[in-house]
């Protein structure tokens, strides 16, 4: 074992030091890192930018008025009250001096023995970065409020608009044909064509195009081939119209522009690209296309055993030799694993052999009674495949109160068709009228 | 019955035009005139810049992270789903034609036959704008976010701060000791001094000081003098310092100035004083000093016997000459007058007589199983007031799956002193240093 290189001036070291681990991220993989050393005889930091974990596979449940951020994130330090070995600190890290063994944050300075570095994945928009605006993505509960105002303002926008401007106002396009964009797809689809009908009275909701957009020949890539067939057409039916193999060119306050031609959309959601957060460059790493860190069979940094890199910021090799998927599960088990290595070193256990992914399947939902799963040889679809989808989520929400909040949550909408967080909030809430939004002669009575 | 004198130019009558209605905003009274016109034959319209109807009471509970915003508040079009004479839209009104009989709103108009005015009220800093930022007020979802946002940032602030820095941090400010003032100090006591305690490490969350600020001799002002007193020694007994006849001169970045000192506190929170919103300057009407408008014994606009002016924004004379007070039973009870009374009009009906305000009386909550009630000549303290507290707000809210998701949430965080919302979103959510909090020289190691 190793110790840090320089120590604060002025300190005074009162018992022999212990070991010093710092975790960067309360993502999935930070925080299975963080649980692994329970009861390790070290001291544990673990830094967030945010003050929780958020259960990204539910996100666009929030952005789709389903349910609250209070539903699918929590406090890190309160889901890791239990380890008396590990301080939370809510900071946004800077920079790495891997020499000095220092992680960066503000004016903070935190030393280390061992490194995890979790910091995840944010969306990428191929180098147009100017898209945002247009077309936000869905990586943080802010990205989730916010697109939860904006399809929410689409809908009160069209129903005073005049009837020749609605139609555009009442489009929504998503962009990219992985789980998410299905997912947020089809749940677009039901709160139009279901959930919404009887609140409104000038616009009918069931008349809303939502327009699924895939560059490649077929959603759900990652799926079998008629899975893939199964959820376009399970999309079809909940009246998405998917676009496959068609690139977008562009993304505008207008809409999008596919083919030269413009889709008129009030609201455009960016599920199509993924970038690794900048912690290559805090190490001067090498990294592959997305950004990622290429990390070793231990996970660990080339050159530096004691620098870990778990998740979505990780590029690893499953074991085919294709790269692990950016997906929940495989994010625990890079954070498990490297949290026990870690653990054993400090124990001074022999530790485990290379790090070797599993993968346990692929699920997704397309919408209410309707989802996919591919689960080594086997294929469910269907209503089955959804009560299997949501019996996994639930049973994944770590928390037991939430678990219980959101099995209620979703029985109750079962049951109604409801949606409970139909909130629009923050600073654009005031009926901001988007670039669509047709201003009217003020003597044209809406209510004549 | 009079018609409207203008007519939108370009429209068509092609059958014998409605009676129109309009009201504006969706609070209590508004809401209650709505659902009493309903079944009413006449074209109902309500207006209001924001979609969602929130229940103010409870306000205070999403500020100190019990509750989600979506707990407390539901879209309005979906409350009034049932009523087909009534559209809603979220618009924010710029201004009322009296002569033409029209509301303005951005590019849209809206004429009526009658109208209630129903806008409410917000905080006042008694001619010191300047002072909001530092002092923020509750009154809508967003100001209880920004509250709940600063107040976890604090603890989170303490946690990353050097010792001799922590104790401004933890110091939080409420100004006004009526029924807010005194359940925000409560609540942030509770949450201080047993739910946080576990979760950190550096700091001891129980130290956190919490001090109401009361310029009058008695907290509670409303209560008989035995219930004030209760109260004032449940929240010593909750740790909080009560301060009474103080006035505070200033709200500054670094805390209050009373008395021509500085209370150093990282949060100040403003319940002290409430201003109606500009609906006289909208009328040319006479308003008291508190800006509400002063309606005739028909809750009536004087000369304009078609507009309605109720809730918070209006000055209405009680039973014994003192004003009716600016809770939520006065804004229902006039509301429902008003939407009675124009249902009657509309109907041909004779109405009924002036309006008549029924106090029904006052509740407060201090925290865990500390309440004053006083009902009529009845009064509760302790235990049996917090149960009674309890239900009547379980029964208050209008709405079936809240009032089940609210009785789960509370009886979960009665057993497990949890809070189930407590996350810092939003812009200011990057662990943004408040004025307090010490920059550190970068050698000197958190962890070490």
């Amino acid at each position: 074992m190793q110790r840090a290189t320089t120590e604060g001036a002025g300190m005074v070291a009162a018992q022999p030091p212990r070991h010093r681990i710092v975790i960067i991220g309360g993502g999935f993989a930070g925080l299975e890192a963080a649980r692994a050393l329970k009861g390790a005889d070290a001291d544990v930091v673990l830094l967030d930018r945010n003050n929780y974990h958020c259960f990204q596979p539910l996100l666009y449940q929030v952005a789709t008025a389903a349910l609250s951020p209070g539903e699918i994130a929590w406090p890190i330090r309160y889901l890791l009250r239990g380890q008396r070995n590990l301080s939370v600190y809510q900071t946004e890290v800077q920079g790495i001096d891997l020499p000095a063994r220092v992680v960066h944050a503000g004016p903070h300075a935190f030393a280390f023995d061992h490194l995890v570095i979790a910091t995840g994945a944010t969306h990428s928009y191929f180098g147009h970065p100017e898209w945002a605006e247009h077309a936000p993505g869905l990586k943080r509960i802010e990205d989730a409020t916010a697109i939860r105002r904006r399809v929410l303002c689409a809908f009160e926008n069209a129903e005073l608009a005049p009837p020749d401007a609605r139609a555009p106002l009442l489009t929504f396009v998503v962009v990219g044909g992985g789980p998410t964009g299905v997912e947020m797809a089809g749940a677009i689809a039901e709160m139009a064509h279901l959930s919404l009908r009887r609140d409104f009275r000038r616009i009918d909701t069931a008349k809303a195009r939502i327009i699924l957009i895939e560059a490649g020949p077929k959603i759900l890539a990652a799926f079998p081939d008629d899975l893939s067939s199964y959820a376009a057409q399970a999309l079809v039916r909940q009246g998405v119209e998917v676009l496959l193999g068609t690139t977008v060119e562009r993304c505008v306050a207008e809409g999008v522009i596919v083919q030269g031609g413009l889709i008129p959309a009030s609201v455009t959601i960016w599920a199509a690209g993924v970038r690794a957060s900048p912690a290559a460059s805090w190490l001067g790493a090498g990294a592959d296309r997305a950004g990622r860190v290429i990390v070793g069979e231990y996970l660990s940094l080339p050159g530096h055993p004691e620098v870990f890199v778990v998740g979505d910021v990780a590029a690893v090799a499953g074991e085919k030799g294709d790269p692990v998927p950016g997906i929940a599960p495989a994010a625990k088990q890079m954070g498990r694993y490297v949290g026990r290595l870690i653990a054993d070193r400090v124990a001074g256990r022999p530790s485990a052999g290379p790090f070797r992914y599993r993968h346990q399947g692929d699920l997704a939902t397309i919408g209410r009674n309707e989802a996919v799963v591919s689960l080594g040889g086997r294929k469910l679809t269907g209503r089955i495949a959804w009560l299997f989808w949501s019996v996994a989520h639930v049973y994944f929400l770590i928390e037991a109160r939430s678990r219980l909040a959101v099995a209620v949550d979703w029985a109750w909408s079962y049951v109604t068709h409801r949606r409970g967080a139909r909130l629009i909030v923050g600073d654009e809430a005031a009926a901001s009228p988007t670039a669509l939004s047709v201003v009217k002669p003020a003597h044209e009575h809406l209510n004549g």
